[in-house]
């Protein structure tokens, strides 16, 4: 058995999330990075190859190039998927063309620039018959495992309330347009969307609660705003949420959060008990009943879950962090794509990682709070 | 110099809020609890006031006759304020009649039964010439104090963003049906106005982000619930708010959160800093900033503003509570009092207590969230 | 029934922990300050005793002549017992003379001033038949008596470790020569007696251990430091300690910890189980086991044992702390007094406080831990 | 230029180090492992190596084999160094092979299984001229460098106290005795040396507090205890620090702490600050002051020293742990690697990894508090 082939686009000298990429597919060893068209530049998709020591003939200075050429190498050569991690706007025609050449995808969220091309990339995907998914990272994480768990095993009872915040603070002021990179390209309809914090990390909230819960946003009242003068899309939206089936819930995101660094955290309660997760400690999953303490459930430890389990490299407090939980989509992905061509029957969680169905969810999601935001935040629905 | 003479209305065995009133009237040492009205039964407030070492003949039937006994006292033996520690229905003719019959009048939040009976009383007040003070006791918190004096000496810079948060878990059961004495009258409409939780714990968060924040809610959308079968009253509501002048926020308060005690907590983001407060380890407030390590401020040091520093009464790390909390209200309100009987300029914080325009507009939010709920959340002006 | 008439022996204009036992008394309105020698200057007792609205007759300038003038008065007004909060040197005197002369006594700690006057001590309470009570006030807590009750019912199982500490920064300059009062005599040997951070905050510690664990110590290697120059006692100290029985353990106390509060804390390990409680976050109490999840146990919770929730007046997240802590000593006491004096069985709780055994314990604590440390840290037994 | 070439002496199939260590060389993906002598099994080492994707010729059956048959192949082919990741008692004989072979290599810790040992190892590292890391994991969070930086800097002025605990309690039972690997080589005195719990972790912790105060231990007093019956190797101890200079400290250690996970954690107090690190949440580092509020230094912010940044690979609150710690320790021996290999000037933070002194203090650690428990915790100093 070999590693698994992977090619990447977008990620060159410069890029944030291509870093974390290449370092989640490395940690467990099992993916080998072949290719990559890292860069519009040739010169510079090359050079950035070089720094991770890749030959020049493998790296590329287009999408399109890749594919051909990568097509065309033997079989046990070829790149097995690629790993998108562009701007949003690039997502659809580098994942069309991937997968129409064969390749299984791997792309960052949000799936798409809009809902109609992620409705579009699911009608592709099938055709393709290739494997896509969607890098929601914080899915990752073993103590979210661990919450999905408990509430699909009933330990919550029925669910009732789900409070989602994700604040950061780094777009407090008008970076954007004084040529911070990440930040001109996030606020930047034309490549990020129709939203801005609420694409970028909005999204994350809505997948995580959706996740955990295992249920669906019927409709949402949205209230966003953009705080730093001049700046074309939201940096800060706050959303009542209603669920199908009767959860009532508040999504709160903020990219102007003076001081806060990457807080996603969620605390969901059922009839019968509650749970809260935080990010910024990602190892502790605190579990709440009607009459006993609450209980600290930690990463590491027998009690947990096999999804939980299986996603944990190392005993009790020696804490993994983002980059294992990053790790732990690429991992399964991996085995899913070995199952595949394989012809076995994949492993249970060699198909726990986020799909094109959740990637419709989110764009649903952005479209559903810039319209209610819009109309003064009217109850709108998702547009499935 | 004597202590203040505190009359008190409701609280007899059995009740909960009239305890810690005492408790807290007690802890400084300067208000002396000298009659009551403690039941409508007059045997049983006879004997509740025997508990409190009462003499029966200062243990009254009705308030009524407790004004009318009282005020036929010589001046330095009758009592000097009543404290009104009902079930809300009763707050308004209690508090009226003894503003009536010249007594001061501290009362348990929210102010009234509804929002008319909350602008009647200020007009009663104001005619009275005498002290009206609201427990909302939060607000006594050294923290809350050190919080609030830091917005308004702009370290916050301008504020942006306010998410308050106050969920409980101890109604998530039909409690109130199965004779819960607390959780009977609090989802009675009659005894607790047009709302349950949103009136109980709800005025409590929108007091809290107001006093911290100096700013005034202009509308607001909210969706509430009553997830228990059967029950009168919401339990259960969240709440999109906009600010006059541009602050937007959350407000989510719950009373079905199963496995919270009491967490009211907020966080105010400015255009300059952050801001942190739980009421669950309140002696602790998080201050962030763009560039620094965030801080850690703590009740009993001397960099705490001078309000909190009179706020307290311990070093450091001898932890002050809810109790003192509730006593910071209570000395405040006694030294106002003395001032003003004796003539004089009361001090600074002789006058930080909550008072009639903080409970109307409590009363203001109670009536619009419920007016916004009944219209699917359409966005609804406090009327003031 | 009516309030326990307590006189006070110390704790005039400017002291400190004077104040707290006043609010400590007051705060459950079960006691009465009736009189005091608040000061060895007659004018300042009386000046002291005017700020609490006591009667120019009722304060004295001696505890000998409150003695001699308060055993006059008729027995129904006359003080019940006398609170010692003087510095360390004049316990002993203020205790003998006030059993001596019929009155019951809670005295501030350390018992007194050496190992020998505690001894003696204790045969003065014997053979006056009257009650002491000693205010380590960290085993007022509710968490406290929780761990304890826990401890005893064996769910730790058999106890192997136990690691205290107990850091404090307040004295890490050299204040103490500057004129600040509370460092003066806290430093000076003939009033604080032969230790200086051992004496004052080292045997809360001990005595902390020893509560909880219900276990005593055996031996103890001591290094104590002076760390600021010029400083006559022990400022840090490092105390290894075994316990009768075969548990092990660590104590370490500080007061030039820089930045430290008052942060009392204390890990106990035994064969099947582990608990943690910090002072500054009195209120939780973490349970752990070697199978199952964490626990946070939380004041005011039903789950928690009967002599917890008696020492707790407030539903679970209304934060108690310190004074609440220290009003369950006075609360006890008290009970206890109007027991003994009616002639009745004191009820369970009514008993629990300490006493002089444990005072005994905590000066052979000191003196243990002085000959250690001047022996180069030698293995010592307790002197009893 | 290439990524470094790595061999790994055991660390096979079962193993549970190994493993992390072949994950932290692949994080950065600067370091490829082509080689191993993974279990002293032939087909047991060629059995591993397949899971590792190497050829059945790279997988050794010994040490002694691996070092002849990579010295034997192409300078650009063989491996460049060696990560040792066997029990205790083959670190020796395998390094030394290595060294002497021509090889770096990079050890687990202990040193070595003895103090001569480790002496007699640092002369051959000098002879070969090769680099010799040791991997004190804790060492390489970016908040430890923070706080080294700090003192270094006097943030902390003169320092005076260090606390410093390491509990763990996965042997609190005799599970070593029921046949778990790790337990078992880890209480036998011939695999793991004179130490138990002290050599295994205790190590970590003196060496955690040596490397942020910058200070050496001078002498200690330790107290060691098997607690469980049968077993032949301390797995608690309870040692007095003092160290050169005059600073005082505690250290303890436990492997029989029910219910702990992993909680190495360090206090430091200096004449003018304090500071404060938990491992379990390794993201974090608190500083106290005398007079301003306690500041939360975080991992991933500018404002962190430029050793800690070079730590780090993500924004804050994007936590990375445990093995992002390690993995910063193989990228700097990796990068400390190709500058000697290319006769330059290694950067700054290229020799920031524990090296043979850090070993042999280790190592002398041990022995002195084997020597001061068995002389009843009598003062020891390093035999250095």
């Amino acid at each position: 058995m070999a590693k698994v082939r992977m090619g990447m686009i977008g990620g060159g000298q410069g890029a944030f999330i291509g870093a974390v990429h290449r370092i989640a597919a490395a940690i467990d060893q099992q993916i080998e990075l072949v290719c990559g068209a890292f860069s519009s530049d040739p010169q510079r998709s090359k050079d950035s190859g070089a720094d991770f020591y890749l030959p020049a003939d493998r790296c590329y200075g287009t999408f399109a190039e890749m594919m051909d050429k990568e097509a065309a190498l033997p079989a046990d050569q070829r790149m097995q998927f690629v790993a998108i991690v562009t701007p949003n706007h690039v997502h659809f025609p580098a994942a069309k063309a991937a997968l129409e050449a064969g390749f299984h995808v791997l792309c960052d969220k949000p799936a798409t620039l809009d809902l109609a091309e992620s409705k579009e990339l699911k009608t592709i995907i099938e055709k393709s018959g290739k494997l896509f998914g969607l890098t929601h990272t914080y899915t990752g994480y073993p103590m979210v495992k661990q919450a999905r768990h408990m509430v699909a095993n009933g330990d919550l009872g029925e669910i009732r309330k789900v409070v989602v915040e994700y604040p950061q603070g780094w777009l407090a002021d008008a970076i954007d347009s004084e040529g911070q990179k990440q930040a001109a390209w996030r606020t930047d309809p034309k490549k990020s969307g129709a939203a801005g914090c609420m694409g970028d990390i909005g999204t994350h909230a809505e997948n995580l609660a959706e996740e955990i819960t295992g249920l669906h946003v019927d409709e949402l009242a949205a209230d966003l705003t953009a705080f730093v003068p001049g700046r074309r899309l939201d940096d800060d939206g706050n959303v009542l949420l209603r669920f199908v089936g009767g959860a009532k819930g508040v999504l709160t995101a903020s990219q102007i959060a003076v001081g806060e660094e990457n807080n996603l955290a969620i605390k969901v309660w059922g009839s019968e008990g509650g749970l809260e997760w935080h990010q910024n400690e990602p190892n502790t999953l605190l579990i709440k009943s009607k009459t006993a303490p609450m209980q600290v459930y930690r990463t590491g430890n027998d009690y947990n879950c096999d999804a939980a389990k299986a996603a944990t490299r190392t005993p009790a407090a020696h804490p993994e962090g983002y980059l294992e939980a990053f790790a732990n989509l690429y991992l399964n992905f991996a085995n899913h794509i070995r199952a595949v061509e394989a012809g076995e029957t994949p492993s249970e969680f060699a198909t726990d990682y986020p799909k094109i169905d959740d990637g419709i969810r989110g764009m649903a999601f952005i479209e559903a709070v810039v319209e209610s935001s819009a109309n003064n935040a009217a109850w709108t629905k998702f547009d499935l």
